[in-house]
Parts: structure tokens; C-alpha cells; sequence
């Protein structure tokens, strides 16, 4: 195998590509003056706005952020394109046409935003875990992969370049649902710190070897529960995803081992994906051979993660945030209800549809 | 005379003793997240609360910032002296136990704050007008006062030690009144720039001169109109506020023309003022006698300066001012009803007294 002329443009920072939208309060509102409203659309659901006024270069701009169930839109008005200065409902409207309310109240509690931050922001995590399951040649079962115990030197060579060998007990970082009291896990991981994000593999030789089970359960409970993995071969051996049976993994990123004509390490990368998986960068070249390198650890690095927040897109987790983000909007559109409502001296109780308060 | 073994500590940075409540809104919540309130209050009249979440050192407060029509009251309270979290009629009274309304409305509008900077900063000048009065010794009359024409070498050099001479005609600085068009005003002045304020002198000698014309009305006009001005003597003569018939004069500095034994020029300084103009620094040393220098031009500015602003205190000025916070705090009070209540897409009205409002 020819090492691929890779471009070297590529090994410029590869980008994560995290949902931009998730950070933009904490970006433009967080701290700085603006007023936040919240409502209950009949269609729509719960409501929460956030309205900021900014001047750049002259030019008077409304930012606006508008949260519903099924997302957040964001956008930057000039003042000067509204025939009149909007009032909120008017600039909700322009962030979602569907808007079909009476009115936004205002949200008074001084700690609201604290409360909007988190709520944003639960889309994001800091914390990762993938699988790395070592599939043999020639095995085609995902009882014959759960069930390898022996690791090639190519394969301790790749687990000691994809991250630090930890030992599990009494380990102080992310561990993801690794036991670090007892035991039950195993006694070692592979661990790392990338961009400031806590990355823990779930290396299937490493997880507990159960004699007779053959479904291997201590090693498949924590890679089934997995969203992404790195499928490592020590050769060329054909893998189909649907060999390990799991309602979370949707993506798999296939490393196989190679060398170069100088016995250099290479490692071939494929990438398979569930089809409701959009694409996620950094795109492979081609051919998609690279050298053991810091560029091409970054590349994988970024890869599983940018994998894992496509597969949040992917229907089932799509559903599932949806599920979540629901809950989390109604359970904010009551707090801020209810404080800005004390903040008012009012009684705890419903907004009523019509009113004249606000002053 | 000896020159005043001057404590050297005042020659340190002599402080402007501008209202600091004035700029609390600008320095602690203009442009960061906060929150504003109106409301009328039936003895205290109309209303404007700021409040604002700070955490100091894992420390959770409201910094909080209570308009009246007589003034201004600011705290910094920390949550946990409260048995629970303040509403915002219990913020008030936090500030005022005279606050005595049903309820605060909340400020919703995005331009809110540079309509409430405005308000508070209204007491803010950066440009000052300050009479230079030259007496000559014996002189005891107003008449005889501002009827001096010829500037002694004493009195060129003190002019000249204070500021720049500028030509009046399309002078582009604050001009204090003079006419800078047609050359009413005389050709000349002395004008400075001083801590990023703006000094426009009134010298008598360098105003028109009107022959026949006992009261020098053309000068007095300036420099009556002027609240501090300086009253400059070639050598000890006796000065009697009095002398000069002027509503708005409230305080005097009266430099001497004195010489060390080697000749240096000197000046003694004498201060003063009306009953109700409060102190003002920096203090006079013992004896007030100073060196031609740079400590002592700025010594002087700010005593001029802070003369201005201790005057604004006295009773003719704190009525006057009164009466414009009071009409400034109803058009605020008013535009914010309005904007809010358009905000929330409400009819143009008074707020019901007893409302369900806020949702």
C-alpha cells in the first residue's frame, strides 16, 4: 500500500463540529444585557426568547435566540430592515413564522440565565466514550470479536498510540460507567484528554472475559451502550455493522492495520454509518492510509467525536433528545414562570391569556 | 512670607469629588446582565429600580440601585442575609422602607439603558465655565471690579499660568457662552483641558468693556452666570463675597500675588463660599501659600472643579436640580411604560394597579 499523498491542507486543525447553536447564549447574551420571555404556543409548546440589543459599526441589530421543542433559531436583525421597533411576539415571528401567541411575559429572576445556560447547553458534553472492539481475521460473529482475550502487538501498539493506559481503580476522570472502586470493570482503560474534552475507551479485550458466556454481557453491556466505535484488524477482514446487534452503536470507524515497503506503521481507515447518520468530517482521503502520526491520531480523535454528535442526529437520538429537550424546556418554562411571577409579588399560578400587566 | 512646608502626601493625585452615584449604573450595569423595574409610588412619586445578580468569591448578591426624585440609593446585598430570595417591591424597601407600592413592572425595552445612563448622568458635566475676576487693591465696589482694563504682569503671568490663551473667533472647544461667531465676547480667553474636562475662563478684563456703562453688563453677564470664580489680586486687598450681586455665584478663590525671597512668584489662596455650599477639597495647607507649579495649577483646578460640584449642593442649586431630576425621572419613568408595554404588545395606558400580569 502507497502511503496517500495526503493533502497536507487536512493537518491544519481539524474541526469538531459540535452543534454551533448549543454555545450561543453563553457567546452573545451570558453576562451581557438582554431580556429573556418566555410563552406557550398551542402548536408550538413552551417558548423561551432572548432578545439582546447591538450596535456594530453604526448599525442598531436585534439578536435574537428563540427555543422551542424541536430547536433553537437564532439570527442577527437590523433595526433598520423593521418598518417599526417589533415588539416580542413580532420578534419571534421573525425567528419562526409558526408563532401563534398573545404574548411573551418577561423573565425577572436575576438567576434565570443560569438556569437558560444549563438548559442550552445540555447538548453538549465534555465527556465521551467509545468502543474499541478487536475483531480477528476472518471473524464474522460478534461472539467470536466479544470473546478475543489475546491482543496483537499491532493492537496494544495502536491502544498505546490512541490514548493512556489508566488503571481503573480509584481513576479521578471521566469513566464513563467504567467501576473504579470495585473492580467489575476490569483493572485497566485507555483514556485521554483531547481539546478539553475526557475521552474513555471501552477496549473490548479489557473488559471483563466471562468463561461460557458466549454473548460475553460484561463486555457487550458497555460497548453496546457505546454510540460510536473504532473497529480494529489486524489485517484486512471483511466487517459488517450489522454483526454486533445494538440499539445504540451507529457508527464504526475501521482500523486496520498496515506497513509501510520501509515497515513503517500504517493504519487503512474505512468508516461505516447507520444511513439516517448525516456526514461528519474530517472527510478520508484518498486512499485513506495514514502513518502513525499526531496529525493522524487528531484526525481519528475528531472524527469519532464529530461521528458521535451526527449520530445525535441520527432519528433514534434525534427522538430521544427531542424527548429530552421537551422536558427540560418545560421544566425551565416553569421555573422562569414562577420566579419571574414571585419577582413580581404575584401568586403562583397560570398566566392568564389576556392581560394588561407589564405595567 | 515662607513658603508652607506643603505636606507633600496632597501633592499626590487631589481627587475630583464628582457624585459617584452618577456613574454606578454605567460602571456596574450598563452593557451586563441586569434587570430594571418602574413603578409609582404614591408619596415618593414615580420609581426606578436596577437590579443586578454579582457572585463575589462564591458569594451570591443583588446589587441593587433604587431612583427617587430626591436621589439616588445603591446596595450591594449578599442573598444569604435574606430569608429568602427578595421580590422586587421588597428589593425597594431593601433600599427605602418608604417604598410603599403594590407592585414594580419590569423595563423591557433593549434601548432601555441608554435612556436610564442618560438619566443618571445628567448631573455629569465634563465642561465647566469659571469667572477670573481682577481686583486691583483698594477696590471695594463691583462697579470699580469689573471696570479694570489694564492686566498687570502679575495678573498676564497668573493667565497665562492657568491656561491657553485662544482666539475666540471659530474656537471649536466648549465655549462657555462666548461668541464664537461675531466676536461679541472679545477676541480672546483662557481655556484648558484638564482630566478630560473641558475649562472655560471668564476673565473680566478680556470681556468687552463698555464705556459709560457702570455695571460692565457685558461682563457681568458671563461672569455672574458663573457658580465658582477666582478673584485675582496683585497683593493683599480685602474681598467681600458680597461686593458682587449675583444669584448664582456661590464660591470664591481668591489668589494673591505674593514673591519668595528669591523672587519666586507665589501664591496665597484663600477660600470661600456660601453657608450651604458643603466642604470641598482638597483642604488649604497651613499656610495656603504655594509655589508657581504644576502641583499647583492642579490643586487649584480641582479645588475649582470641586467648588462646582459642592455648589450643585447648596440649597438654590439642589432645588433647581430637584426640579429637573423630577421632570428628567417622569420622561424616563414614561418612555420606559411606554416602550414596555409596547414590548409586550399592550395598549398605550396606565398600568392597572392590580394586575396578573408577567404571565
Amino acid at each position: 500500500p502507497t502511503l496517500s499523498d495526503v493533502p497536507f491542507s487536512w493537518s491544519g486543525k481539524v474541526k469538531l463540529e459540535s452543534d454551533p447553536t448549543a454555545k450561543l447564549y453563553r457567546k452573545h447574551f451570558l453576562g451581557k444585557e438582554h431580556q429573556n420571555f418566555y410563552s406557550s404556543d398551542m402548536s408550538l409548546g413552551y417558548l423561551v426568547l432572548s432578545v439582546k440589543y447591538e450596535q456594530i459599526e453604526k448599525q442598531e441589530n436585534l439578536r435574537l435566540l428563540l427555543r422551542t421543542r424541536t430547536g433553537t433559531k437564532h439570527d442577527l436583525i437590523p433595526i433598520s430592515c423593521l418598518n417599526e421597533f417589533p415588539n416580542a411576539v413580532q420578534m419571534a415571528k421573525l425567528l419562526c413564522e409558526d408563532v401563534n401567541v398573545e404574548r411573551f411575559f418577561p423573565v425577572l429572576y436575576p438567576k434565570a440565565s443560569q438556569l437558560i445556560v444549563a438548559f442550552d447547553e445540555h447538548v453538549i458534553s465534555n465527556n465521551f466514550k467509545f468502543g474499541v472492539i478487536y475483531q480477528k481475521p476472518g471473524q464474522t460473529t460478534e461472539e467470536e470479536v466479544f470473546s478475543n482475550t489475546v491482543e496483537s502487538q499491532g493492537f496494544l501498539e495502536f491502544l498505546d498510540f490512541l490514548g493512556d493506559k489508566i488503571q481503573l481503580q480509584d481513576f479521578r476522570g471521566f469513566r464513563g460507567g467504567l467501576d473504579v472502586t470495585r473492580g467489575q470493570t476490569g483493572t485497566e482503560s485507555v483514556y485521554t484528554n483531547f481539546r478539553g474534552k475526557e475521552i474513555m475507551f471501552h477496549v473490548s479485550t479489557k473488559l471483563p472475559f466471562t468463561e461460557g458466556d458466549s454473548q460475553q454481557l460484561q463486555r457487550k453491556r458497555h460497548i453496546g451502550n457505546d454510540i460510536v466505535a473504532i473497529i480494529f484488524q489486524d489485517e484486512s477482514t471483511p466487517f459488517v455493522p450489522d454483526m454486533i446487534a445494538s440499539n445504540f452503536l451507529h457508527a464504526y470507524v475501521v482500523v486496520q492495520l498496515t506497513h509501510s515497503t520501509t515497515g513503517d506503521t500504517l493504519y487503512k481507515v474505512s468508516v461505516t454509518a447507520r444511513d439516517d447518520v448525516p456526514f461528519f468530517g474530517p472527510p478520508l482521503p484518498n486512499p485513506a492510509i495514514f502513518k502513525k502520526s499526531a496529525e493522524f491520531r487528531e484526525f481519528l480523535l475528531v472524527k469519532l467525536i464529530n461521528a458521535e454528535y451526527s449520530c445525535y442526529r441520527a432519528e433514534k437520538f434525534a427522538k430521544l433528545e427531542e424527548r429530552t429537550r421537551s422536558a427540560l424546556l418545560e421544566s425551565l418554562f416553569e421555573e422562569l414562570q414562577l420566579r419571574s411571577r414571585s419577582m413580581m409579588g404575584l401568586p403562583v399560578g397560570e398566566d392568564d391569556k389576556i392581560e394588561n400587566g407589564s405595567g
